[in-house]
């Protein structure tokens, strides 16, 4: 086998993008669109700035452009004026059966102007499967009629039928720090009690938000948690994994996904390391980290087991997300694993199984993919 | 273009020096040089030790031994008999003129033994302008007659008045953790008697250092902060600025420099990315990070958009840590741009950009500089 | 001097490994085997999983498949079968030797079926000195009749005369948040009261954990400490030894060593650097890291002077482990210095100096090694 034969592997191979969610099917204006590149800010961006110039930005003029039959690295005019010219669903068919993913697995909990699980299916670039999102479970258990605790576990049983996976926003809502014990049934009719009378609007009521992963764990499917890096909703510094630590040793044989993890990734892999039952990925880090992604993708490959580490783009709103967080992965994998390759510190085949591993194995197994 | 354009470019572009201090004038002995050499113990060092045997001694030998007539990597010995020969003001012109600096941005907070503004500009190695510490601010008010917060909003616009910026140093007198919103006028009151009754020493009451820090907001010109690596004054833990997050999102547009950062470069390049208001540089960290610089100054390339990252050197005392600091960012820039470009992840053309931006374009900006 | 110099003499640099445990002398099944090559993990390993599919499993294969007369990249069925043709003792010599180790200072708190001080003496592959844990002495001195502190201190005193050095395990029996300052006897007494009357089982009454490392302090030979990354009997958000700056600021001159340290590697480094009693190691974490143990090696030599940087690898059981911390350190010391040499940013004489002082020389100072 050449030298270039474990970079050939790693561009071609299939993934499972084991947490997304819908791309933009319509039509969205530059300021949009840029604003949609910086992950961080709640605020639109100053004047002086611009989402091009960032990691991110050159990435997608590196990567995209020539997806649009661009010359790499176009500059931002010549790359918006070019894709203005694409229908959305055109340019989402485009950029999505770039990735060369064989499941989407899509959280619905969010989905404001992205395409719904339907239309994803629509595009026919692979399967779709839902990861239903506790806190959307909890505002229609509290819009419900009667007893919110029942209403919960009835809509949860119903929606997760069809589901692959849940998924906690626990990150945006208080952080991890503090109590993650279950509520018994009289602090859950109280708490839900209130929150309705408040007009149950966005759930921060932990003792609901600790209600519903209990219910989650019941399931047996995997439960997803945001980890790290996101918007500044979140409070980064309590979005540390390492404060999760109580609720995985209760958490018992639930496979607990942690994802994006940034910069959290050490801790996120020790943690796969301590509990046979919890995973992580690199999610929606990988993309914003452009040119920096292959350092991250390295220290995912510390201290986690081989077999439990996926892969997922969190891409959300423009395709270009959806196709870039693959792009990058494997450019990032490949640069990592030649070195390891290249130095003896690996065989190749070892790296070929760990690919796969990463790329789909583990998902395949710990999802039940058909 | 060839492949060394770029480090040449990088090699002789004007760097604005936003955050630094005045530098030695007057002859040392070699104890004192050594310890300065040593940023976080604040104990003379042990006998066993030696300030030349870490990465900053040795990037001094290696890189400053030259500008001396000696060659690189020359030992401690011959540097020190060699550095002797000068006089205090032909070492720091040697070593300022050769950072290529056409802003030295002075911190006048603390100044002992060290050149005043008037000292920097007679130098001729560039324009001085002034940052104001707010911790001086409030010494002067304390000692002013009448009420604290009026005299201290009077000293702060007069200062300021021919100042670039304001500087907290809270990350030394109690740190970021715990509430940072506004006192309201009676807390003022009564802390500043506290404080003026018991000597007005070294300010570590924290309605005094909120009070200041709203003060500086109001202004509008950029308000600096230690933030990370220092010495053992600060608690390195609770100088992780994602403990600002709250005074943050009440910071509105005034520009907010975090400065140094190290190991918190991820985490303020994610503030960056958050906020619209808020700046990185790496300072202080990458003198003492020596041969290991380049990897962080690669880290602080990751979430923060490059219109907010800006070079400075935070040198104090010896005038070679003015130089270096300057040297190493160049080195580090290179190493890290050159392999962006090498990979294809980043046109040359960018990457001269992003220098260009960094070196002096984002300072020019948000400093108004001429 | 060519190229290949630097990296011939680390192949061969004897080393003191400052902080290891007993290993194994017995025969052990496989699955045995398996679940001590995860560290963290305090559960069986699931089903699914192997312990060969992880960074230290590819790093079994990879380095100690040779000394079994198998190529490298053995896979681990032919890897378990050849291994199990050998007699305990037999592995053991094997591999402790090829770990080119002149002293063995060994933690004997935990010692359950692996060697003790007499039996690794007998292997003949090195000095063999012992590290008393306090939590032990405490557990003594409990079952010792009469006042609990005089019996600690007759204990400690005891069994420090002829060690080298102390270990406090106090990551793993509460962590390092909280109140470090030393208890007064009467709250001694109470404690050990308590303690006494409940069992005296698993120290973590932190009245008596802080009791002993006060002890420890007075005897003025190193006192080690656990952290960062270990099993996840401890919080590793806890085992962050910035919580350790009020005890450091208590400790005098008694030398303290941390170990491990990972994620917190640079932390620990900065708190070598501020303090002219503290030195750090980065231990287990190199062996866990497999092929991203370079890149460790490598952050330990970033604010740390180089003379309070050591070498252990914390072997413990399997002999391959007391044998990979050897080989992978050298191999990133290697590729780390070669780097800095190749950058020109180090001298290779200064390369080589560091290496002898890491290796050997520091631990030859602090724990007067003959």
């Amino acid at each position: 086998m050449t030298d270039s034969a474990l970079s050939e592997l790693i561009e071609q191979v299939t993934l499972v993008d084991h947490h997304v969610h819908g791309c933009w099917l319509d039509t969205v204006d530059r300021p949009t669109f840029e604003n949609r590149l910086n992950e961080a800010n709640t605020d639109p961006l100053a004047d002086f700035d611009s989402a091009f110039d960032t990691q991110l930005g050159f990435a997608v003029r590196t990567h995209c452009a020539p997806l649009l039959g661009l010359p790499g690295h176009a500059d931002p005019d010549a790359y918006w004026s070019r894709r203005a010219q694409y229908a959305g669903p055109d340019l989402a068919r485009l950029f999505l059966s770039a990735a060369q993913v064989s499941h989407w697995l899509v959280d619905t909990g969010f989905a404001d102007g992205v395409a719904d699980l339907d239309a994803m299916t629509d595009l026919a670039v692979g399967e779709v499967a839902e990861i239903v999102r506790l806190e959307s479970v909890a505002e229609e258990a509290a819009a419900a009629p009667g007893d919110y605790a029942a209403a919960f576990e009835e809509i949860l049983a119903r929606r997760a039928a069809t589901a692959v996976a849940t998924k906690s926003i626990l990150a945006y809502r208080g952080g991890f720090a503090g109590d993650l014990s279950e509520p018994d049934a009289t602090e859950v009719a109280d708490a839900a009690r209130r929150w309705r009378d408040a007009g149950s609007r966005r759930l921060t009521d932990r003792v609901l938000l600790r209600f519903g992963l209990y219910q989650a764990l019941r399931l047996g499917i995997p439960l997803q948690f945001h980890v790290g890096f996101g918007d500044r909703d979140g409070d980064l510094r309590t979005a540390n994994p390492l404060y999760l630590r109580e609720f995985l040793q209760r958490s018992g044989d639930t496979p607990i996904m942690l994802l994006h993890c940034y910069p959290y990734e050490r801790e996120a892999g020790y943690l796969a390391q301590a509990f046979n039952n919890v995973y992580l990925d690199g999610g929606l880090a990988i993309n914003y980290l452009g040119a920096r992604a292959g350092s991250f993708v390295g220290r995912l490959l510390e201290m986690a087991p081989f077999r439990k580490i996926l892969y997922s783009s969190d891409g959300f709103g423009p395709p270009e997300l959806h196709f870039l967080g693959a792009r990058l992965w494997r450019r990032g994998m490949s640069a990592t694993l030649q070195r390891f390759v290249d130095t003896g510190e690996w065989s190749q085949v070892d790296a070929i199984r760990v690919v796969d591993l990463i790329a789909s194995g583990n998902a395949q197994r710990v999802y039940r993919l058909g």
